[in-house]
């Protein structure tokens, strides 16, 4: 029996409030609106942007709101208006979009959809300020666009990439949002050449993302920073050769990697949002031809910092949002990557819970263990 | 006669003490030596770098001294090793230089020597320490490798560019340095597409040849930032369209062009070397594909702050030196834009004066008049 149009009532892991242990309860998934579409989330992983708003220190808080935004599933049904998927595609909802009208979509250099670009304040669908998800009749709000700890979930279609159904689900789930980031902030920003050398700052999943990034387009040295060493053994597993622990030394990390490099890194990546780690991403990097790009995101009122020599000196300072991937367009190629064997991704899950024990996985996220722990639903 | 192997006597102009009027003096240049070769100066033009390190306010000072560093001339002999060169070869004399055997020489993406780069404290010549003017047999120094404010001065061979014979010295002359500098600045950096928008911060030589390059480009809007508005008359023969003061506006530039644009410049050039122009030039592109290039040369203490977000939307800065030009590799294909008609040097040259009246060439920069003054040679 068809339930489009239907209400479907499932189960959901509500934050009620910050900092509180997610609650599952059975919750109503209205159907999909004008360019929406209803999706079955099979598996779901958690990423730090979701910490981050449910514990919501110095965050706009907003409760009783479904989390999630790294996942994998399936098309149940689709809204007015979308042609270009239907029910049982395969996706990966991504909290960010492609409206594929506006001047960012319609630039071969911008990934930032005006219309669809991650809004982490918004807690209601675009179409009609509204919630999707209920309970008792009560709304409860989404959380950028993808709420996916619940077993179905309603997005707009900009925000849902359709993928090759060959695909595990359960492994190209963490292509939505951390793993894409750090691999295309080196692939398609820094693009390192064959043989050169490059430099991550941090080494969480974002940061060995990076790593893998390198390790694919063939540099030779790729250099790990963090201030915990702890890391760098599973560090080599993502191709990083050597490890530099700024506390180690007296003099600044940049011009520890200056010195090892015999002059500068070919290009750095910083993947940790402190903001002094950015200067010192910058600073590292190889006058004449040296590339910095920044990935972690700041504090609100960090200042970036540094002498205009350093730029003159012929350095470049990029950002990127999302790995400079338009999600729609892009991802496809990236989920291809890891069917042709190019791209690992086992080894960024390095845990695994049943939805019922979601908890865990923030627990063994607050304590700093590993990178990804992948959420099954329906357990 | 050949003069090849002799110490020629010329005249020359030298700057006896910092701020003091040259002197019409004459000079003996002593023979080429390995790597060397002895020019004949044909056409020489002033630029501001000249006139700093003559004023030598917070710069050190290095007296007596031949300046000059703009300049067309032919090849009068070469010493040992030069194989590229040979006497009658019409030549540029450049500021810094490409030895082709350094890592940034072979890199596609630099042009800063290792050798070559500008040196602006060193007075003598690489290969032996010692400087090749003298007067009465007492040195005088030379500047960043060409002192073309001689009628015969030596250089290194890695800093002179051989030439179409047919293109004229008179004019061509300028791309020694500053029209260069702002021209591959836009062209080789900025890289903006047709039809796009285009920000000049400073429209003195360098910011109006940056505007020459985004006309050359196809950009549709050019906006020039000047606090100098008799500026804007001139500004529109070299493509500007737009005039900004920022004295006319109680809110930062960087937000007027913002409003002018529908969220930002596609690409900036910041050609005036005020940390404040770059950090406008800087958060005045657009997010998601802005494209921001500075190439003024700040002071020693300068900070280049902004928010480490502006960043991550996706804009990009850089510096670029001589226009990411490599001056021997590079410069003959910039001379044949000017050949073919597509780049136009006329513009730039708003004075001429022959070589006895220098001291009025610089009167004229003092005074803030004009472009680019040309000085005939051997009158």
């Amino acid at each position: 029996m068809s339930t489009a149009g239907q209400v479907i009532r499932c189960k959901a892991a509500v934050a009620w409030e910050a900092g509180k242990p997610l609650v599952i309860e059975e919750v109503d998934v209205a159907p999909p609106q004008i360019h929406e579409v209803r999706l079955k989330i099979l598996f779901t992983s958690l990423c730090h942007t979701d910490v981050y708003f449910w514990e919501a220190k110095g965050q706009t808080p907003l409760f009783p709101r479904i989390f999630g935004h790294e996942a994998g599933g399936i098309v149940e049904s689709i809204g007015e208006g979308v042609t270009d998927l239907q029910p049982g595609d395969h996706v990966l909802p991504v909290f960010t979009g492609e409206c594929q009208q506006c001047r960012h979509c319609k630039s071969s250099e911008s990934n930032m959809c005006e219309l669809l670009r991650i809004n982490t304040d918004r807690g209601v669908m675009i179409s009609d300020g509204q919630t999707r998800f209920s309970k008792d009749g009560k709304p409860i709000y989404h959380f950028v666009g993808t709420s996916t700890f619940s077993e179905y979930t309603v997005a707009h279609s900009g925000c849902v990439t359709k993928i090759d159904p060959q695909a595990p689900l359960d492994k190209v789930c963490v292509l939505s949002c951390g793993i894409s980031t750090g691999l295309g902030a080196t692939l398609n920003v820094a693009k390192p050449t064959r043989g050169s050398t490059v430099a991550i700052f941090g080494l969480g999943a974002v940061g060995l993302a990076a790593a893998e990034g390198a390790r694919l387009a063939g540099a030779s040295r790729i250099i790990g920073i963090d201030l915990n060493p702890s890391r760098f053994n599973d560090a080599k597993k993502f191709g990083v050769t050597e490890f530099v622990n700024p506390k180690d030394h007296d003099k600044p990390v940049q011009e520890v990697i200056a010195e090892m490099t015999d002059g500068g890194a070919d290009r750095s990546v910083e993947c940790t949002g402190n903001v002094n780690a950015m200067i010192s991403a910058f600073e590292c990097v190889h006058d004449g031809w040296g590339v910095a790009v920044l990935v972690g995101v700041p504090n609100k009122d960090d200042a970036f910092k540094t002498h205009p020599m350093n730029l003159l000196n012929e350095r470049t300072l990029k950002g990127t949002f999302f790995g400079n991937y338009k999600p729609k367009t892009d991802l496809p190629s990236v989920v291809a990557k890891y069917m042709n064997k190019e791209l690992e991704l086992e080894k960024f899950i390095t845990h695994q819970v049943p939805f019922s024990e979601i908890n865990k996985a923030f627990d063994i996220m607050l304590k700093g263990e590993g990178l990804r722990c992948m959420i099954t639903m329906g357990h």
